[in-house]
């Protein structure tokens, strides 16, 4: 939260989508201290209003003139790659702050990569046309819990697969789900927009694109961001990303080697200390991590938490979050609350 | 299948159940020779009737009595572990066969546990009044790859993640998935008999019970069934399983790590050569297995194999299975097959 004594002009970048109206409804939440809230969307949208803090505010289509012409302080950006590396490079020059939910820049460089509790403090000089990326959802709750578990007893490797919503997919994603379960449930034929087989019923080890050395985008990102953000480039960790039949929130199940020792005890008190994260953690009472309990939660929850006896030192756990709140605008406005701590 | 010149007098022990009624369809499929079946099951379902070879034959109360006085060459049981424990011990002395699916007896050290394609050699001596267990469905389809690795590769770990079906639960578990799907989509309130929690567009980490070191009897089967199958007692194996919302069919990611180097275009070839594994494995035109196409299929599929850099030699995959058959009917059905050639 912001204690700060300060009105920001907030763009929020994509705000029709299922991102950007959290990101609107988080900023709300948070009382992220607006001046001027400024929600861009595509032309299909412009001239539509959203909600805000009790307005209703007009929409203003995205292209070159509009991000010129306004005065922004900060941005807030969830329009996928390709219309980030478009519009982002105008927003440079106009001198916005933008964090960008897309993988565009990512993996560059000189473009911080933030989880605000896990590497709050790598984003130590803020300045006026920067880019600060947001993670991917399926990298954000996993490294919440590594942090914590490296600085303890040091990551010698991860295995990781995930059990993916469609909400990450977008809006037309969650009605193909729920269009083809209707269809099926009633014996009619499905057809298929999003997704390139039937996702109802179904589990689709595929989410983006496939890469040359035959893993996904999406594996890729679990791979590659998890080091950038632990500064761990050599980190062994591989992934499998896999879509699944349900709405909201990912599930993640991580199998965890250490270099040090450890103790279920001392692991679970650990995590249970962590920002952002909340264990979930008795079995025999069928408590553990679900994804329609997460969402609309803050929270990374952790459970299933148990040792793994095929290696010197590790655990298995299981962690689910709200892939639109802390996989996606609840971190990015988190990001923003950094950055008006030192602007 | 058979070949040899025989007929026998063979029982289904749950004929009502999922698991049993897929016995009987691949007893006819398979032409298994029947001369004459004593489909059982409970109490409730005693006096109906199940198709055979196009005949209605008469279900047989599954009591001591109805054991004793039956003449059985081979029995086929899907009736849970309490039960089998019961009635299993009256077969064997009324020299009975029994191949038993359910996790009773599948640890016992003189009982085999077989997947026919994997260890189908370790039952070399079949005589009467013996019992063979049938693996756990999550097993099955994880040894069937895991064999011709091992013996190419050498297995140094294996990191298992399940995505399992609720027919693995049964008939009243599918339904729940059915009810729970349609009353949310109509806005209804829910209600659960077979799961603790909702299942319907819910990831549950959690199959069977909880056992004292945190782990579910699923995910000890998965690690003690396979050592046992692969004759590799002390393998280093861990798993996490979960429940999806998906009604048949179980996915699972693998990560394998190995002792000695492979090549991806090896383990391709290996795999494409392993009696009852198919190849599904064409990412760029999104051909990788699924388990709405591999139900009702005989062959384990498997894809998105790829090398995981995180280890020396290692690869991660994707394996599905239809888990009534492959993963239950069928493969008992096979140790049938196997036992007929041996009498």
């Amino acid at each position: 939260m912001v204690t700060k004594n300060i009105k920001l002009d907030v763009a929020v970048v994509g705000a029709t989508g299922l991102v950007g109206q959290e990101m609107l409804s988080i900023l709300e939440e948070r009382k992220f201290p607006v001046k001027n809230l400024y929600p861009f969307a595509s032309e299909i949208s412009a001239g539509e209003k959203v909600k805000f803090n009790g307005e209703e505010v007009t929409i203003l289509p995205l292209n070159k003139k509009n991000i010129e012409s306004t005065s922004v302080d900060i941005a807030l950006w969830s329009i996928g790659s390709e219309l980030s590396l478009e519009y982002i490079p105008v927003a440079i020059k106009a001198k916005w702050i933008n964090i960008d939910n897309s993988a565009a820049f990512r993996m560059e460089k000189d473009v911080p990569l933030i989880v605000p509790e896990v590497n709050g403090d790598k984003l130590n000089s803020v300045k006026r046309g920067m880019v600060i990326a947001n993670p991917n959802c399926s990298t954000i709750q996993l490294v919440q819990i590594l942090k914590p578990l490296h600085d303890q007893y040091g990551l010698k490797r991860v295995v990781v697969a995930t059990y993916q919503s469609v909400s990450g997919a977008g809006k037309l994603a969650m009605k193909e789900l729920e269009e083809q379960t209707v269809n099926l449930l009633n014996g009619r034929s499905i057809s298929k927009q999003v997704f390139p087989h039937q996702i109802a019923f179904t589990i689709l080890p595929h989410i983006d694109d496939f890469l040359d050395n035959l893993y996904t985008k999406e594996e890729m990102k679990v791979i590659n961001e998890s080091r950038k953000i632990l500064a761990l480039p050599d980190l062994k960790i591989t992934s499998t990303c896999a879509r699944v039949p349900v709405f909201y929130s990912h599930s993640e199940a991580v199998n965890i080697e250490f270099r040090k020792s450890c103790s279920l005890k001392d692991v679970r008190s650990l995590l249970s200390h962590t920002e952002g994260v909340k264990i979930a953690d008795d079995p025999k009472r069928f408590v553990y991590p679900l994804n329609v309990e997460a969402t609309g939660k803050n929270e990374t929850y952790v459970g299933r938490i148990r040792l793994d006896e095929s290696v010197e030192s590790g655990i298995n756990l299981w962690i689910v979050s709200d892939n639109l709140r802390k996989g996606a605008a609840l971190n990015a406005v988190q990001i923003a609350e950094l950055i008006c701590n030192k602007l």
